[in-house]
């Protein structure tokens, strides 16, 4: 048989390993839990700033409210109370393109921009702002959407933006990836006419992105940060359910109309 | 329309309240991800002794290796490489009674054997193991297992239990869920008649109770932890992929044979 | 490496074996998609009355408008547009124990009934109420539901039952689930004290069963039903998307509370 | 509270509407599950000739053995057996662009190549040759690969392309998307320098392409055959298991290695 190979971990009778630490001695009571998260992804422990960048960008992924996707996890928990692990699945699976590919998406828009200067990178902010022109030029004119720009409800600024950008800078992590965004948001306006806040969603890739994870990855954390929030989402609709009001009120909204003919 | 209350969190233009507090200011940088998760549970924030047990607790759930829910995940990726959500999800759906379930199973059967005695709860060993043989007997009459006995590869102890027991020792926690679970350990042998490890999902169970958590909270910090583990497996799989390995092996062993006729 | 059996199919470079079966030339064109479902599961081709039978729960079970899975499935076809895979199965997770498992546990209920009776089945009504009687009062008395009665909407009859018992009898197949779940109908009231109609998932459970399938297969047939329906309401959602309503009427109608202290 | 409008159906204490029509007076007993399932996304029933073609997709599209969605779903019944909607769902989220994608991947290059043709399509194999050559060429030269040709097992042909094409020929729907993707079939060896097999997923989408349905919603139907497969594949898993030998033998393959340092 094929062998496999990894680099997460394997286990005998009397130790358990994980990422070359034994689990139970050197990680359990030594590590946190978002350290462990970070480490697992990266292949390597977080240094202390790291670590404080990195878990405020899950905090700030945690929990929106009532999104589609805690109503989608609620709902399926009315169906299937016994089945706490379907209603979190249920929950993420609404964790494609629309939500949180936005913090991939923005990951990977940055990185892009950056790619063809990496040993040339710019000095001060004008060349952020020059550089960011070319590549939201260069979406704009190919009829593209920006990636983290604009929010629903926090037209005026999204609040999580200028925390991430302060603690990165405290921890000196402000990097090419969230100096480049900045500037997206100071060139834009005058490139496609109107001024949309930078989202919290789009922060979020930018400082992942400084901290070194390529952009396929991103959406994982997304997804890690969210399971949190599901969790407690869901704790609640144990104690407290509203799945049923929910159904009940969305069924009598419902008019059946026939079926126009294709043309 | 109806209303539905949450004491999950809210937002306006200018601010994200998450668990009455403004997340931007108050939380992103102040709060760690591990304790967020305990906070959206628990409905308080943890001490710090309460949040190391618990982080260790998350930690020690993380990742068991190629386990069949790693496997269903990286299998998953296969086939919907585009969908990482997908994937996780995919994973999370195995976490049901046989294997996560086991957290929640031990935690209801240390409250069960605990619920009747809150306000007389034994004062040394003898009294613990008492309580732990009427509870061992009682399931074992019954035809029951003993959930958080026993593992497949750890037979002679699990390395994860020990340091859990020390952890909220420690900590000023090793409460009553934790003192009868280190009970049955000692008892059961007599009652079965055979000697098996308390096992590391069982152990987290009796802490996460030990913490204040109802017994159909805990699957929830098992997926928690799992999601963690998956995003790094499934980030491993993207750069180092083993799935269409799996699947060629496993597919040149399947043999076809006819259905034998029902009974 | 272990040899994996099956009874499912194998192919070859040539051919393709499904059932024992030459895909491409015996079945495809042969056999309609329903009958090939019936086959799958009970391991031979169904007599045309069974297939008319099966059929008709298959029909029946299809959709029930806005139900919480349906909504589930269309919020997570919101936010994850690019995998119609995610929004069926978050729509299928739904399919647990409050709804879709009635179907199962009707069938089971009537076959634990009927399981000392194997040998010595009633021959007339009285009989049949006699052991109905038996099984209803058992689970009266133990303060268990009895499955498959009662429904929020069909209050006075639910209009599904009458049509699948006359299918069956059309077709000589009212067995003695059907005929048991018939007279648990007639027997009821007495014993609980109030009138509930029998229900589509339940006649369902019975019918299925008297098909000859083991209670534990029945909500995968169910599940196959619901399917077809999501595919349903997620092609008209992508024609005429109604999730960022949905959500946004939820989303106003959510009120921060904040949570009361733990007793 | 804004109204949501649907085609799909609705209902009131006496009466179940789906499609229109009266769910247990028109349909139950009166039409095909795999009927139901054409009208509810085409919006209208279907001929006789054109549920034969659609029924034989079905049937086509079913099952392939234990393909990594087959092995997801077993191996999640294994960690949840409890939740087989959890089972189902992890094997159809494996239902993504690499397998399933490709019905819907060929259904709209097919669309896309006829679409400034709808006027003016060839009336004979040269034209059909013709306008092949055009599309996979720009296909070729754009560097992507043309979907629907290839098969890891049957590389001299994948025996149900030619049945569905007959079918499709026997019940006069062997459209313009079936001509097109049969010219592919000659026409791509001299440009792209090699043979390969048109495959069923391939041939599935361009059927059901010519049965009116748009690229968007094929995927739905390769999904619902799946569904039936997967109950056949878990419902043999309950009768005698292989999960745990799969994972046994899996992690027992598995030989870690620590991570190379990045570069």
């Amino acid at each position: 048989m094929t062998e496999f190979p990894t680099s997460i971990g394997s286990s005998d009778a009397a130790t358990i390993n994980l990422l070359g630490q034994d689990l139970a001695n050197d990680l359990m009571g030594h590590v946190g839990f978002g350290e462990l998260a970070f480490w697992l992804v990266a292949g390597r422990r977080p240094l202390a700033g790291e670590l404080r960048l990195f878990e405020a960008v899950l905090v700030s992924l945690t929990d929106h409210g009532f999104t589609p996707t805690v109503i989608a996890a609620r709902l399926t928990l009315t169906g299937a109370p016994e089945s706490l692990q379907g209603a979190v699945a249920a929950g993420l699976l609404g964790g494609g393109s629309r939500f949180l590919g936005v913090t991939e998406d923005s990951g990977r828009f940055l990185a892009d921009a950056l790619s063809d200067r990496q040993d040339d990178l710019p000095v001060d902010d004008d060349g952020w702002d020059a550089l960011a022109r070319t590549a939201v030029r260069r979406e704009h004119d190919a009829g593209r959407l920006l990636p983290g720009l604009g929010h629903p409800i926090h037209k005026d600024g999204d609040p999580r933006t200028p925390v991430i950008v302060r603690i990165a800078e405290e921890e000196g992590l402000r990097g090419p990836h969230l100096r480049l965004f900045e500037a997206v948001g100071r060139v834009h306006p005058d490139i496609i006419g109107r001024m949309l806040p930078l989202n919290g969603a789009g922060v979020a890739g930018a400082a992942l992105a400084d901290l070194g994870f390529p952009p396929e990855v991103l959406r994982g954390f997304a997804l890690l940060a969210r399971t949190a929030g599901l969790v407690g989402h869901l704790s609640e609709e144990m104690r407290r359910p509203v799945g049923l009001d929910i159904y009940r009120d969305i069924d009598q909204a419902v008019r059946y109309r026939p079926r126009p003919p294709s043309p």
